[in-house]
């Protein structure tokens, strides 16, 4: 048999410190200075990105990739916290070219820039607790949507992120956006476990804020009685599998984002069927295949400012990586969707 | 078929910067701001790290963990750069317990404490040269050696990483260390692939700079005609395994360190024999068992100021990781041997 | 090379007991007490649940998983004997919740009961041979049947099981059934290698003994000119996959069980491509995704008696179970079905 | 997101029934119903293989499997409950021929039979709670036990299940045992995670209740302080890797039962290195060779009444089963040991 | 870390004879002898079975297996070059019976017979060329031309082996071919890496040598300007899976070959969706389902001469080998489609 | 369910030709041109490596490396016949240098040639039955050891092929060689399931031809009675793994040949245990380390004149392949101490 389950490395921490009788003060000045030397790691080299593109002209956006490696349980790391670095990997290795499907360069920066990951691991290990995290998350869009042309494309992480992303997103622009929002499940849960924050509850605490207008959700097949009733209480639009050829006309040609500020996409890895995305962390049959998916993005209406891929797990994938690959050609062909 | 091999993100961006007339010196000062902001945020949680250890008080030196997730070659990302993450989950993964095999706890940041990693995918993405990045580690590592009792103990990354720790340890002590360095391989190429910080090269760097008296090569079995030229030609102590069951008895009572500044040891994860240590780059059967490693580590007679455990690479590994617990316990041990 | 490849445990023992003499009588008897056993084991959980369920009242039907681990041919065991554990496994892991897709509650009794295994291979090593092993499983059937409101759903196993299954069910009932059989293969040949219980046979069999009035079978795309010519010496309604684009609507809105005892289910995870479930013994291209086996049964009308989930085989499944889910969500489904 | 994690069967069942108000006798009387049957069923079997080894006579002592599928903790099912099965496939599988080392028959009853499965998940389901689960096993031990010359050769599931089996062989015998341990854990903690049945403490109990004489641990690497406490204060002999080059020789030269009833063979498969089983809940590298093992068990001298091998979990093993093969070959050669 | 780069067999052999100073002309009369023992192997193996197909009599065309095992990168041997031997293993293999899906029997020499591989790595490790290689290929397609009424059905291989097997189809019959070419890639660039050979090339090499007058591709996903340039420049009808939905009912009416010589169909195995075939080089989500393929085959008129299934690579396919199943069943389909 | 267990190709063949009514005699002219063309690809290969090495000059012997792809039993092929092409890539592949360990370099022509692979599959498939297939395996022995100084290494295939091969060998030579085998298994039972030619029977037919006049056996761990007997009755000196560590120092000092034509050594993979060799077909744990088996090779005294590796199974490899990796740094090792 193995032995006592480790704590949480900020919970150690703050025991020890206690126990060494640091004062809170002296404590949170050091969280603090950890957590201004992450963003402004992040602020550094998004300035650098701007410069660039502004040097270059003539371009009206361009994704810019920011990983949040957040798995936001209880042991020291999870699944998608290990997924930004492969996504990356994937979206640059040689098996496949640089163009995305409609033609536009992914090594142009015009399309696709990178600002590195917000060094969430780190920042837990002093003993930050979760809401100042989320905070953190926070302002590390907002230091990425400061350098115009730049919009952020979030590589989660589990999908607890979105609720901080999106609550940036509609903070800077100043409104809500309308969210088109692919999963399995609807996330919507009021408090998850006792945790506000979890991984079910986003979609919850971002209609809460009022961060979006419209809510829709297309791959649901995981959904339970409260899950219904929440969607019903915040006029969220849930598209079922089970109705899917049904659905499938109206989803292909949907018009989003007027009135508002503009939309922003949100894919769980998991919304396709596990055929195709076997790397994720809830195997759930019935799902969306992957043209499914390119169909209904590639022909959305509307202004994408924002977006996020969320979910993948790299522990689950296959030995050589497919679902990185699944988890790469949906950022590639979001960066195509964002840019102009 | 697939397509144009991506260049590496360095090698894009600077061309698209002098495509739009971006100044050198503009470069560079961009470069500079993220590099200072990468050190900035190893500073201050070795700081914070620091501040606690002193205010507990008695501890003489404390194992801390520097994640340097740097695959050296071509491409954006390769093995070795998912290390760091990966070691850390098994080092407090809930299957086994904190003690080490003597009995330390590896929860008392007396024994075992974290800084983080060196940001090095961000910081060569900014278009930032090998010669530069060398630095940077160099400079991580004093960071940490800045803050007494805190001892650097690396994750890799590969092998080319040790020529940095190694240099860096030397110069703040103030003088060569002796280096007992467990490898399938000697390292010590005067320079691999026409490359001079390969990680097939990092010890003919370490011996030319003068950073090590001593050098014990311990598990070789992969070795050319140039490799035990160079040995004799720095005077290296190699001891291959062909003649292992005559020099056991010898390794498994090493004293060392006498008369310098103290005993780096270097783990290189493919010492051990692939069926111990399936998740290497390099597989090299014949190779040492992890009770010998472990037999030659524990029995180790001397002052050990710094250490690594490199070239550990996740995407060999099996699907349950067996080599990260190998990698971990490796570091798990080094902790205890390091701590006092 | 290795050695004599093992007799089966029967075979062994009938050996060693002729060799010391027992009688044949002795061995009868010996026999009927295990068989006897077994069955008390499972009448004795069905009654238990049944009680349960009647005090509750209100309930029609509620499915009940029954464990059939046969693995038909010549070894000691084969992959889908291993299915039944790893099924009931994946329907409470908690990687999904325990709703149906249209709402109901698994963990309610009055959806979804167990009373466990029929212990068949610990039958089959005291001698018993297969003839008398598939009417213990017909017994083991009627036994929960004796129960009402249990009606089974019975976890394979290979295909063959599904003979005593159908057998029991429309003794019970006292008429035909129609089966609706979802299937790579007809598995209706008169006799396979030698063998009348195959479970390349079973319907057939079902067939010959006037169990099944119609039977509509979906999803074949491997099927020889006997299996053709079997198909319409019974009259079955044979559906094959090269025209499922022109048949999907019908089969989409199917209508069974009337003028009989009700409808039965039987559904072979290979009816699946092989992308959505491989782990299976026979690896045929080309088949049904999950979604639409779902649209199939969701949509099924007709009063459904009882059903079986066979031929998953765990020793083929990938690493993370992908095929356990699948399995498991086949019999959530059905079990939402048959309950009411 | 996924969804609630699944309450066990035990304790959704008890749930309901009081729900329903079903009386708490009425549940009583349903669960000893179930448990007699199941112990029927094994006394059938036992009864069965000891008359015909009778019939046989000359035959002293013959080795009899016995399945005890039990994984303790909280979810539904783990790992080592799917042991049996696999570790039976395997003896039996063709790769390898019947014969033992030294030159034993398998197949011949008078060195190995088998009595089947506890029925623990079945049993488990019907809210059966683990002290009266202990029970039954001990139960089943002495059904085993009451059939000379058959001698209990156990099949774990984890290692909870020494403390119920050391229990009744040696309540069965009138007085104590020796016990021979192979392990990476003492497993001798007073309590762990609050549950006094943990795998982790099975060897505090057994001590306690005066079962074992001497308690003889090898291959111990994973030891905590309280490890090494409660050692001394049940005057466990422990031998750690460490210093197994040291203590080989008196090890492959034991001597044990003398003065007592016999000798008790334990073997938790993760004694052996990783590299050597990899199919093991707790990956623990620096373990013994399977040839140091064989070493061990060929050459100890005493009586041995009894043994288990115990966590193997399939769900960690190999693709091909490696360490099927290991777990079967360690019950090979200690029915060679057992048999006489 | 590991060494020098192993040369390739033929770059290293000529080095060696350059050395020893041999004579080109010795050493190319070496290589003539090499390759003609080659052909005649073939020669008399096609003959043997055109010899039995024509005492058969009444056969017009049967399907005939010829593997050409060349990877035609860097390296020693590359995947696709291990397919072969996979491919007719799962042909052949056990676990699905020996019908195509419309009832043809495959081990009727009449559909389907074998006349082995080229044996492409003994050829180049004599220190053959990429040109006179390529030639040999397409004499043996030539050679099993000559035996009426065997026609050729190549078992890539890469790509690159459409080229010289097109060539000579072409080249025999005495004019162009319509080609039905299925792949996830146009494969027409101009050049690719500086090789003319490139299995991306190898479509531009066909249609300036003129030995095609329709070129449909289907399943494309991946294409670059150039790819689209290319195709406008030589007329190729291209069908990129964006538009897929609204292309399927014409592709899946296809009728070609009228007025030219006959068809020629190339399966790329990548123009499935890696969730259908995950076994090959480059994972390119958003491909056809195999049913697709089988629509767009089993409909398609006309007179099919030859055609090739390629760049299945076993080096990547799932642990059962689910790919090579794959490969294995549009080999069978193929044949079907052949024979007459 | 699958279907008909498919004929073997050379069956099929047989029946269909007698089913034409082609006569016997025409059919063995037929299998003679195959065969005549099979080994003039040989002899075309080995005069041209020859030639190289006369050129070259001062060569006593150079290993010369043989594929021979044979898994013997009854499907179309079988694990082992994979091996060889495996074994070559890794050999070559560029994550280790090409050196052995002693300093010899493998890309020199005067350690290590090649002349491919007799084409076992393709003969087979034209109806050769095994007793002519094994003396074309011989003539390819001898046609290679015409050309001095070739000396044939066999990368195998399973063990059958060592009869064939020693018989030439020795044949070739006029009179006995010495044997040193290291295996788990003796391969020496007199007829395997009938098949006199069997895997397990190979040894048995060596020491009957009188080929061999010492035979050491090293690494037995499943060895039966008969297995016992037959080495008593040929004399052999068999050497089990339980008194290893008391063999240990006479077989790391083995002197052999003297008074014959040389040593042949001939290593089943399977002699390692399988931590350090997963991918074979017989898992039997307990076996040698992989440098048990070099300390053993590198001492051997004697002319080394052939010798073979045989019974890497591909199919049951890691997905790295590291058994690809043992088995080839056994043919470079071996390698060295062939060459001269």
């Amino acid at each position: 048999m193995g032995g006592a389950a480790a704590a949480t490395g900020a919970a150690r921490w703050i025991q020890r410190l206690s126990a060494a009788r640091i004062s809170t003060e002296a404590l949170e000045r050091g969280q603090s200075r950890v957590i201004d030397a992450s963003l402004t790691l992040i602020r550094e080299r998004a300035k650098l990105k701007g410069e660039l593109l502004r040097a270059m002209g003539g371009v009206k956006a361009s994704a810019t990739l920011l990983g949040v490696p957040l798995g936001h349980n209880s042991s020291f790391l999870q699944g998608p916290a290990f997924a930004p670095p492969r996504i990356r990997e994937a979206i640059w290795c040689g098996s496949t070219n640089s163009s995305t499907e409609e033609g536009k360069e992914l090594n142009d920066p015009r399309v696709l820039t990178d600002v590195g990951d917000v060094p969430i691991q780190e920042i837990r290990d002093c003993g930050v607790e979760d809401d100042r995290l989320m905070h953190v998350i926070s302002e590390s869009v907002k230091t990425v949507m400061d350098e115009d042309p730049l919009r952020p494309l979030v590589l989660g992480g589990d999908h607890s992120i979105s609720y901080p992303v999106v609550r940036a997103v509609s903070e800077k622009l100043g409104g809500p956006v309308d969210i088109l929002h692919l999963d399995a499940h609807p996330d919507i849960y009021d408090c998850f476990e006792g945790n506000t924050y979890s991984h079910a509850s986003s979609f919850a605490r971002i209609m809460e804020g009022g961060y979006a207008r419209r809510l829709l959700q297309v791959g649901l097949r995981s959904i339970t009685k409260e899950g219904r009733e929440q969607g019903k209480r915040f006029g969220v639009e849930q598209y079922e599998m089970r109705t899917f050829s049904r659905d499938r006309e109206k989803l292909e040609n949907l018009k989003l984002g007027e009135g508002v500020k503009g939309v922003y996409v949100s894919v769980d890895v998991d919304c396709l069927d596990p055929a195709f995305a076997p790397g994720v962390s809830h195997i759930e049959p019935g799902g969306l295949s992957f043209r499914d998916v390119l169909n209904i993005l590639q022909n959305l209406q509307g202004d994408v400012v924002a977006g996020d891929v969320v979910e993948f797990n790299p522990q689950r994938d296959t030995v050589d990586g497919m679902t990185a690959m699944v988890a790469a050609k949906l950022v590639r062909e979001l960066s195509a969707k964002i840019s102009k």
